[in-house]
């Protein structure tokens, strides 16, 4: 393995990142951790970073995406419910009014995400997600989602394979809603995606058996929910870990209090209101404050993407 | 991948099989499947095997091994725990009467579960697992209990394994007890290791996170869990199964539905009263009643253990 970047450093693995301290420390982390007479070497089997998704890997405002995702399933069912055009929340998704939406509160969302997500085989939501992540485009930034994508990031997750750590994504959003696309849009394979999950039933169709989605959250992995499905599944303490957001903060801690390795903690600071959103200690979506604190007095470090991220999204 | 098969042709990848029908039909199926000019080909991201473990992979009687271990751990508690050998259901275990301890019904057990399993960290269990696994024998067979696996199907694993599929263990015991062991038993990594799970704590010790066990289940990965926890962790349908029981049914069923290719669908059938233990319909560990006629119905394999099988444990 200790040829592999020797071969490499000629090229430059990450050419989306300005320089600074913050690309030497990433590129001095993975060559220390590669260097097997060096005394921060990572075992290959040991080599386990984790990212979370929304904020990290791709944009999140003004909701998040897979909210997006939902208010165009229910546009798209809305056809065959006429009563909706004159029922809330329905009627301000099919007119489009986000704000209108947001002042139902909670009961409302969870009402568009149920009728959305559940009822249908995880077969058949596969194909859903599949379409719209195909089609759909963001309303303010006018590309599709899956080119809302951090260029920076994605060299990250390249750069870290290549010198044989296994990526994960460790994400609040639902992992049935992440499995169809973040192979093409990230490399990552189909099963390191951890996310949270509904309730499933196991029916039979004919002579064909389905796994149908029900209306209930099984899993929230969001907060402390992301270091228990992080033992539960990976069943390795993580060497590295990269969030957004406070609800990061339990992995990135629990990253940090790896017994074996010195680990790296790290925070996409969103700082650029023109390339992309500047938010962090008020805002309602990726709320980052307490971890913003944390990783200051623990010097882990901040991606600050207007300062640290020489391109944002793919071109 | 056409190369390996070749390069092995002249050595028995499955020394432990008795040649016959079945031994043949599982060479065929894996020689087919990397055979990329065939019409059963598989490609190597779609090479999912998965394998029950109580039965299927080591031994489950006259008890789960995980409840020797619960019982193991009871007694080893029990110095500090004088009022126990006054007070059911400890008294039972620590006077080695299983008999009266199951005649105490689920409460019982679930009571040594609970102390046994529960208020300690998921590092500490870890460690709890290691040193038993590393040290316990089983009551009747009078052998450490890593030592009670099934040599044909380790086999079967490596075989699988060589020819690029990924094999993963998906059982109704505790993810958290079999990770410790299962490599150096079966040559399957920590992170293939899908069972069911306790709910967890996120906890500070001081400046250090734990994951404390709670006495609670959050998973139950038995029977129609099986394939739920396949659809939630590996995200693809597997095309191979093998298991021992009732509880493997809707995973085998689940397998048997894979829509893009030939699946493989094998049962442990524990015919064997000398080598090992001889039950199915009317067992209370590890039934084989439903499955038995469903397989049947459906052709699929039974792996007749005295037939079959030329060694049962490793020598
Ligand atoms: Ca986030
Ligand atoms: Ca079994």
């Amino acid at each position: 393995t200790a040829g592999t970047i020797t071969g490499t450093t000629n090229i430059d693995p990450l050419p989306s990142w300005n320089e600074g301290p913050l690309k030497t420390n990433i590129l001095n982390f993975v060559t220390e951790s590669i260097d097997s007479s060096g005394e921060n070497f990572i075992t290959v089997e040991d080599r386990v970073a984790v990212f979370d998704n929304d904020g990290t890997l791709w944009s999140e405002q003004p909701v998040y995406f897979q909210f997006f995702f939902a208010m165009d399933q229910v546009r798209g069912m809305a056809a065959t419910h006429p009563a909706w055009s004159k029922t809330e929340p329905y009627k301000s998704v099919i007119n489009h009014d986000l704000k209108s939406l947001m002042a139902q509160g909670e009961k409302g969302l969870m009402k568009i995400l149920g009728t959305s997500h559940s009822g249908m085989t995880s077969t058949e939501f596969e194909n859903m997600v599949t379409k719209w992540i195909d089609t759909a485009v963001h309303p303010l930034e006018k590309k599709k989602y899956k080119d809302l994508v951090f260029l920076p990031m994605i060299e990250l997750i390249r750069f870290l394979q290549d010198h044989d750590y296994t990526v994960y994504i460790v994400s609040g959003g639902e992992t049935a809603f992440m499995r169809p696309w973040v192979t093409e849009a990230y490399g990552i394979p189909r099963d390191r995606v951890i996310g949270s999950n509904l309730k499933l039933e196991f029916q039979w169709q004919g002579d064909e058996p389905v796994l149908m989605r029900l209306p209930a959250v099984e899993f929230n992995d969001d907060g402390v929910g992301k270091p228990m499905s992080i033992d539960r599944i990976i069943g390795r303490k993580p060497v590295a870990a990269f969030g957004n957001s406070d609800g990061d903060l339990p992995m990135l801690q629990w990253t940090a209090s790896n017994p074996k390795y010195k680990s790296l903690m790290m925070i996409v600071h969103h700082t650029d209101s023109t390339r992309e959103f500047a938010y962090d200690r008020e805002s309602k979506i990726g709320r980052l404050d307490k971890a913003l604190d944390w990783a200051k007095e623990h010097q882990w470090y901040l991606m600050d993407m207007q300062k640290d991220w020489k391109v944002v999204y793919k071109p």
